[in-house]
């Protein structure tokens, strides 16, 4: 699907906006199938909704929770308070690289809906500066992190929804920029490399509910 | 004791300075005495430290622990990396008053030491502007803790060192700007009355170590 047809297929689905605020479609969406074959599925859009509904229609103990009890409030916290001060310091970093990855007709759709100049590439000083905020950034994250030791994840012993946040972070950057994310990977004696590859083991051992 | 001596009566204590790249004096600090009354007592400043000391001395379950298990790191970021953004936004709406609190040498002690212009009055327009800027933020975090129900705490059901944190907070404002306080009590239908109650609450109900 083209990133331009997403809001028309979600209308078609019947699928809202993931905001209340602007009227915009996103992916991904859940398509729960309904016991009985005369009734179409249950969509939600939007990762942490989807997450909502994943716990309240898989409940522990059988299947995995991805909020531990009590911890929805401080996770949409730091996902919507704390993580976008992150992300603003690491995508101009990366979104450069994005017409290398994208079709035409995306591109055009995203020049046309969002500030074009996001997509030029830096300039040398600027970028070295972008990356050492990064680092300091992600220094202040690890040291924080230290307090619970070398293989924990951000909420302790448990994975929960906000590695799956980071993980969509590191994500992207492997994706649009391998380079950085090596860099990423070493910082901290490796602890981010540590951490990723322990949210990536979730995702590939992560089983399909039947 | 003055603000200007809290630096010469901790070296004098032996208490180091509760920033690594800064040497600066702060309280609290608590002296944990010594079994044996030929030993001095242990000191310990800086507020997480001392959290970190009193859940390790003295353990749960006897004793109310201050990080559920596995959330020191998530605490420490919140503390350290998020918390500063609100009380920016904050603090300049009551800073102004505090000449009216403090005796006059540790007010010249801080006009020394700090911006001697974080102490003036706000003009009228630029107060307003910080004010529907906090509201906005705590109508944000209310927003997200909502997830959790109306009588949770930062990190769910249990009360922890966020809450301590967010109670300092709180407590500093209502101390310098009783109206201000009154005003963020009726935010969001009263969520942050019914918080900063029951933060005040835990503290009134805590018993002595013996």
């Amino acid at each position: 699907m083209l990133l331009s047809e997403v809001e028309s297929k979600l209308k078609e689905l019947g699928v809202g906006p993931s905001s209340e605020k602007f009227p915009y479609y996103t992916l991904p969406v859940i398509a729960d199938p309904s016991s009985d074959p005369n009734v179409k599925p249950t969509y939600v859009a939007e990762s942490f909704a989807i997450a909502l509904y994943l716990d309240e229609k898989y409940p522990t103990p059988k299947y995995p929770a991805i909020f531990p009890s009590g911890t929805r409030g401080v996770q949409h916290l730091l996902v919507n308070q704390y993580l976008p001060s992150l992300i603003t310091i690491l995508f101009p970093l990366v979104y450069p690289k994005l017409p290398q990855f994208l079709d035409e007709v995306s591109m055009a759709y995203l020049r046309r809906t969002r500030s074009p100049e996001i997509f030029e590439p830096l300039p040398k000083e600027e970028e070295t500066k972008k990356r050492e905020e990064a680092q300091n950034k992600f220094a202040g994250i690890a040291k924080s992190l230290d307090f619970d030791g070398d293989d924990s994840f951000i909420m302790g012993n448990q994975p929960s929804f906000i590695d799956f946040a980071f993980g969509g972070i590191f994500f992207t950057i492997e994706t649009l920029g391998s380079a950085q994310m090596k860099l990423i990977a070493q910082w901290h004696d490796g602890k981010w490399g540590n951490y990723w590859k322990r949210v990536q083991a979730i995702e590939a051992n992560s089983s399909q509910v039947h």
